[in-house]
């Protein structure tokens, strides 16, 4: 097993370096931010790669930690007493294995410690569904900002040439769903009658080498998938643009109330011009310049600078020092 | 979050302490230990004991880990831009909670984190069930080593007055299915939709109490089951000789191997004069020193020596050793 | 459980005929059908609600089953044997009841039974799940073909005045992971020890009330949503015409192959003008009709026809019969 | 996946028969029934056995609805309008491979139905998981009344020649935990976006070969268990003794309640006996005899009939009358 987690760690890292490429390349490329599915306000792209990245050293510490917990030993007899063989012998093993020997041990390694495991990798799955989700979310056709690499000459679907489907990021969010049924598993192993009984044994040999190949599989194909994701810089723009302004709402309302306006009536006048906006399609900084109750408060300049999206995006350097300089990896 | 995590951990240390005291008081009370349900080779009661407290320290360790990864806080905004307030404000503010500032986030904290701290009340949920599941084996009316502390002038059954059931530990192995349940519910909230989606709330609403609550009670419990219940060594030293004498067949299988005689053999030798002990209820030593195979290879003394309790026992001292000393808690 | 087995079902049966009602409003408002999240094919907005339905007909029988699965009673003593009580006082304590008597039982009901009843409320809250999903996707700003109900007044978001989110939507899928948990807690349960042990109780004092209050609130909130969710069909025909004509390239693959083209030729002739489409923005009824090897196989008639919307809808009736009228509820 | 069910629906019956044949044999084999692990009322190893057979009965509805669940098919296209082809080809198709066709799809038949299946795998592993469970505790060496069948020859553990394990059962309670695993699993497999995405696939190439061959393999194993286990009515009635009589308490609490003694009373009185016997490993019955309080009620004739086992077991042919008569399979 530690074989193998060495294994997921560092393809871990390699995603992680992939991520960390995509970061940078779009650190400045500018699109909506989405809470609940619905426009809210500008950041970029590279903001969303920087929090994968950040996510994935996690999942490193969690599976280093796994790798720690299971890596020891034990040749302590049937229930664990050393009747037969005296512990140097146990240490002598342990060290020619490079495994630490377990303080004290049933017939057994006590199940808790794969469970650490078992969990780790479950979490590190969920982590790729959520990366995953978001392209598929990205390449959904009318958003259209990201696509999975899509080699020329691929087909898309047998039935509709036009399709380009996430299908490798589709597979990834299903897989997750069996790392974390493993895990479910892995709990239950624990509680063995007495000084062990074999229950766990069947549940591990397909556990085990599942949740392992598995989230191997899902770190080596998503890692393909960031590197080779189609972004489209200009179609972030156009949705960015898409909803006439009203994304910046929010930093009107709070000009309005740093200026002395109630929160309560600021909100009134910025949702009913943000309303109209999307009703009227037409543009809300317009409307804002408009409404002789707003420009009382904030003079047309002040509306202006809400509507200033380097304003809005003025920390994204500091967020992106936090991430790749601090978080040790 | 991080309160409920400190009286976890306040009751896991409590717990152990209850653990430590009984281990030490039951360090050389001689049992003997059952792999698969059935008798193996002869341990302590002690030795189970220090196993607990091994196993304990571990879900400390979880808990303590999985507690400072929650213990983070952010205050960037609707999308984690920062876009109305500065990252020094969200400094001052975390500063002041205790918390460490997220290094990036989206509208909220990533769930991973959260995942983390469910899957490490889980394992020790299940932890305590094995605990549990231990006393409920051997509370069995033809165990009968161990009961659960029983009130006086308590009833134990409406219906059966002659019964006393572990109905303690019980509760405590159902308790567990209900942590490892809520630890799969988050995982599943960690995929959330691009800078989040509200799907996560209510589930956490019902799991976050619900985990800390049910393992605050299980860890109450069962230190309370641990620090008063009752050891019966006589019916462990009768237990340990009801099968007369044949859980030494390992030590007399090994001793015979030292001296030459082939696996093979000396398994066939040991296991028939094992059947014999079993189907015709007679002591497994009389039978080996009544057949001339044994005897040859291995003198009459020798034969004695490998049903020496103290023998079998000699390295317990150094597994309280290891476990009490050596594990920092 | 009987009672809030029967709460659930009346509720079920609400939100079909509220389906239902909805179903028939948008029979015949035509969409995109999307699949991998991209689009693929016409469909209308009513066979969505169709296919709702149909689904919970199934959930009311799953339901229904494990209410009578359910519905038994024992009598029987301490381990099943009558030993106090004859069976005839079983029967007309359960004859009062309304219960069936268990042929056989333990101590209590076997928990199988309780595992379906706990599988049955959580395939029906993934039902709920995969309807309000739906919804949550045609939210989403770009999309914007569907929106939750959002009384006058209320305040979409405290931060961003334009937001309207579907927080119904994502607590109703938030839901059904604690349904899903809670039938995983239920299968553990099913395992008890001899004529029982307790450990069932504590985790059905929580699962059962727990799933019943659930699911009840995700059917009514969701009837709700589905009465008073806004459609707006505009927004749905813009969608269906913004991939310029390529959701018909399934269609002409077919009308191409029918007159004898082999299909990989007919792909590549439909791939390469859907490509020219999506790249060029130029619409893909006119590329095709300017491509003579197309126009050589299909006559301009043809290529016409193949972009006919209700030649694609012409059996949604057909359907609607299916699902209507000879699905018995 | 209906060969599938097909085959584990004639293995369910298989076991069955194997069950029905040593319920029969052992019909009137007294033994002590078990709660909480605890010695409580007198049944037969018969009565065990019938109640395996009825919950078979049901494990063989659920599979059977399910199997009815899946077995429909659907040939609408892309997004389930018959753009393409009329449902007549999709009734003919149907009917050549025997299936039914779906009366509305998306590009794919609903995940209710496989979450249905797999929850009815799951269950019926979790009635063998009891099962095998039960056949474990009675095999603990205490206990000693029930063993796993155990080839003449066969080694019983490398390093412990006296050692019968019930491994065969032991691996059947572990596989149970994959199959609740996998049923979760499906439960997340029906939320799919839209007309379908393909995250379900991936899952389903696992989780469906898997439970199948799992629970086949369960229930080939446990049918040659049981049709083979050896069981050891002097065991039983040993145990059935050892309490000394205490285990008819709640008869004479009954006996003491009908002739007019407050229940509170008479469990005063049947405790402080039955806890004397425990204590001082006297005769129940005998101390009962010598209580003046008890006799004064309960003249010693009737005191003798509480403790007739016949008496008690009187209505263990009616049981077997329901279970294997009415109860159709």
């Amino acid at each position: 097993m530690r074989e193998a987690c060495d294994l997921i760690l560092k393809d871990l890292h390699g995603l992680m370096e992939a991520v960390r490429t995509r970061a940078e390349e779009h650190r400045r490329t500018p699109m909506i931010g989405r809470t609940h599915g619905v426009h809210a306000e500008p950041m970029t792209f590279g903001l969303k790669l920087a929090l994968w990245y950040a996510e994935l050293s996690r999942d490193i510490t969690r599976v280093s930690r796994a790798r720690e917990v299971i890596s020891v030993g034990k040749l302590s007899g049937a229930v664990g007493t050393f009747a037969h063989l005296p512990p140097s012998i146990e240490a002598d093993v342990c060290r020619t294995l490079g495994l630490e020997p377990a303080p004290v041990a049933s017939q057994v390694i006590q199940r808790d410690r794969h469970s650490e495991l078992l969990s780790a990798l479950a979490i590190a799955g969920s982590s790729l569904e959520k990366f995953a989700l978001e392209i598929r979310g990205l390449q959904k056709t009318e958003i259209g900002e990201v696509e999975e690499p899509f080699a020329r000459g691929q087909k898309g679907s047998s039935a509709m040439p036009h399709k380009r489907n996430p299908i490798g990021c589709e597979q990834i969010v299903g897989l997750a769903r069996l790392l974390r049924a493993n895990a479910g598993a892995a709990f239950e192993n624990n509680a063995l009658w007495h000084e062990r009984d074999i229950s766990h044994s069947s549940v591990e040999r397909v556990i085990v080498p599942d949740s392992f190949i598995v989230l191997d599989h899902m770190l080596r194909r998503f890692t393909r998938i960031v590197a080779g994701m189609v972004v489209y810089p200009d179609r972030m723009k156009e949705n960015l643009e898409r909803s006439r302004g009203v994304v910046f709402s929010g930093t009107v309302l709070l000009e309005l109330a740093r200026r002395g306006v109630s929160r309560e009536q600021a909100y009134e006048w910025v949702q009913r011009n943000a309303m109209r906006a999307f009703h009227e399609q037409r543009d809300f900084k317009q409307l804002l310049l408009a409404d002789p109750d707003v420009t009382r408060v904030l003079p047309p300049a002040d509306v202006e600078r809400a509507f200033d999206l380097n304003e809005q995006l003025k920390h994204v350097d500091h967020i992106f020092g936090r991430v790749f300089q601090e978080v040790a990896v």
